[in-house]
C-alpha cells in the first residue's frame, strides 16, 4: 500500500477523524452485505471524503475486516464506475503512477497522459509519482517510457519524465528571446534542430518557459501551439504540442480533454474519469468555468447527457453536483 | 545555508553536542584572532568532527559571532588548504552541487566529476544533490549540463543526471543478456547505435546493470570497460567508460582517480581533495585498501610525498593518520 498523506492535526481532531473513518468503514461494509451492492451508499460516502479521509477509511477498513477495501470494491462494482472509484481511492502520486503505467502500455495513444502528468504537476509532485512508480512496478518510470519509444519522441518523453525543473520565479528575458528563436527555427522546418527544442522544453523552469512562449508570440506573430498544430501530424509533434499546452495553461488543456472526451461517438470514459478524479480536489472548479466559457454549456449538463447509471452519479458527485 | 542533516538523538545527547559545538566555535574564533591563523587548531578541530558536528559548529559560530564561519575561513586560510577545508565544511549534497557546478564550467575535463557524482551516489542522494543545486544556482543541474553540451554526450550526461533509478535488487537475467548484446553491438562499431546504449546505461537499475556487465564479460570474453578503453578517444566514449566504471566498482574507480592525481607532474590537488573529502565518512578505508593492493604503497605515504604544509596535514588527518 502506498504511503499515507501526512497532515498535522491536534489529538482531538485525530480522534474525531478516526471515529468518522470507523463509521464510514462500517457503513461500507454494510453496503457490501448480501446480494448486490448498495451503490448509493458507496457514492455518498466516498464521493464526499477528502484524500486524507479516504486513506484513513482504507486503513481502518483493513484493520477492522482484514480485507483490502479496494479489492472488495473491485468485486462489488464494475465497469466505468469501478474504475472511477478505484482511481479516486488511490493516494494521488500512486494514482498517477498507475495512470502512467497504463498509458505506457497503451503506446501511441497514451503519450498525452504521460506528458500531462509530468508537465502539469509541480517538480516535487513529479518526484512523488516517480517514487510511487518504483514502489509499484520495481522499475523507474523513465526506464519503462524509454524501453517503449525511440528517437526524438523518446528523447522528449524521457526528458519530460526525468526532469526535476527549478521551481523558482526568476526569469531571464534575454534567454527567453534566444530560445523563442530556437524553438521557431526548430518548428518551422520539418527537419529542424529538434535536439535544442527538446533541451529547452525538458530542462527550463516553467516560469522561464512561459516567458519564452510569450516572447515567441510577440516576435513571430502567432502562438507556438498554433504554429505546432500546423505540423502536428506525427507522434513527436503531437507530443511537443501537448507538452507546451500543459505547461502554458493546463486548465485550458483539461477543458479540451473533457470536450474531446464528450464529443466522441461513444464517450471517452477514461479521459473523463482521469480529469475529474485527478483535478476534483485541485482546480476542477476553474476547469468547469473554462468549459462553460468555451461551450456555453455547464460541464455537469454536458456530462449528464453522455453517461449514465452509478458512474454518472459518482462523477457528478465529484463535480460537486 | 543548506539544510542541516537531521539525526535523532536524546535531549541529553543534544545538550552535550551543543556544548561541544559551542566550545569548538570558541576555539576556532580564538584560532583566528590576532596576526596569522592558528592552522593547527583548525585542522585538529574540524578534521575530527562528523558531518553533523560540523554543521552544528557552523550554526553555533554564526549565532555567537554573527559571522559565517565559511566566509571567515576563506579569509583566514588559502590555496589548496582553504579549498579542502571549505569543501569539508559543506553539507554533502550541497558540496556535490558545488563540485558539479565547477565541473560544468570546466567543460570537457569536468565531465568525469559530474558522472562520478550522479553514478556513485544512491538515487535518493542524487535527488538531494539536485535539490541543493536548485537552492544554490536557481537552475536545475540537468538544465546547466544540457546547455553546455551537445549530441550523444549531452544525451548521456543529461540522462545520467536526471535518472531516478529503481533502487531494488531484482534482476531480469534475460534482459541482462539482450542488453549485454546491444551494448556489445553499440561499442563494436564506431558508428554504433548509441541511442540504445545510452537508454540502457541511464535508466536501468544499478543491480540490473551489474548483471548486464557480467553477462557481457561471459558472452564476449572481455569486460565492457576494457572494450571501451580501446575506443575511448573522444569525450563521449570517455564519458561512457567513466559511467560504467562508477556503476560497476566505484572503489576501484576512486583508487584510479587518486593514482592519476598523484602520478601527474604537479599533483592534481582538486581530484585528491575531492576523493578524500567526499569519501572520508563513507568508504575511504576500503579505497585505501584497494590502493595498497594495487600499488604496494600506503595511500598516506604516497600522498605525504606529493603535497605539503597545512594542506598535507589536513588531508592526512581526514585519512585517519
Amino acid at each position: 500500500m502506498a504511503t499515507l498523506v501526512a497532515i498535522k492535526s491536534s489529538p482531538l481532531e485525530d480522534a474525531e477523524a478516526l471515529q468518522k473513518a470507523f463509521k464510514d468503514a462500517e457503513a461500507l461494509h454494510k453496503a457490501f452485505k448480501g446480494w448486490g451492492t448498495d451503490e448509493k451508499s458507496v457514492i455518498t460516502i466516498l464521493g464526499h471524503r477528502s484524500v486524507y479521509q479516504r486513506q484513513q477509511i482504507r486503513k481502518t477498513y483493513e484493520e477492522k475486516y482484514q480485507e483490502d477495501l479496494l479489492k472488495r470494491l473491485e468485486s462489488e462494482i464494475s465497469g466505468d464506475f469501478e474504475r472511477a472509484v478505484y482511481r479516486w481511492m488511490l493516494e494521488p502520486a500512486d494514482r498517477d503512477a498507475v495512470l502512467a503505467h497504463v498509458a505506457i502500455k497503451d503506446g501511441s495513444k497514451g503519450y498525452n497522459v504521460i506528458i500531462e502528468i509530468v508537465s502539469v504537476l509541480s517538480p516535487e509532485e513529479v518526484l512523488a509519482v516517480r517514487r510511487a512508480y518504483h514502489n509499484r512496478y520495481k522499475h523507474s518510470l523513465e526506464e519503462d517510457v524509454a524501453a517503449h519509444t525511440t528517437g526524438h519522441l523518446r528523447q522528449l518523453l524521457v526528458g519530460l519524465v526525468s526532469s526535476f525543473r527549478y521551481g523558482g520565479d526568476e526569469i531571464n528575458p534575454k534567454l527567453a528571446k534566444t530560445e523563442a528563436d530556437i524553438l521557431h527555427e526548430s518548428i518551422k522546418e520539418k527537419k529542424g534542430n529538434y535536439e535544442e527544442a527538446i533541451r529547452i522544453l525538458t530542462t527550463r523552469s516553467k516560469t522561464q518557459l512561459l516567458a519564452t512562449f510569450n516572447r515567441y508570440k510577440d516576435d513571430h506573430g502567432t502562438s507556438i501551439t498554433k504554429k505546432l498544430l500546423d505540423n502536428a501530424s506525427d507522434d513527436f509533434h503531437k507530443a511537443l504540442h501537448t507538452a507546451i499546452r500543459c505547461i502554458s495553461d493546463h486548465k485550458k488543456y483539461y477543458e479540451k480533454v473533457l470536450r474531446s472526451a464528450l464529443k466522441r461517438i461513444g464517450t471517452d470514459e477514461d479521459g473523463l474519469t482521469r480529469v475529474v478524479v485527478t483535478r476534483a480536489e485541485k482546480d476542477l472548479k476553474d476547469i468547469k468555468e473554462v468549459y462553460y466559457k468555451r461551450n456555453s454549456v455547464h460541464l455537469e449538463d454536458a456530462i449528464a447527457k453522455e453517461i449514465s447509471g452509478d458512474y454518472k452519479k459518482f462523477i457528478l458527485t465529484l463535480l460537486g453536483k
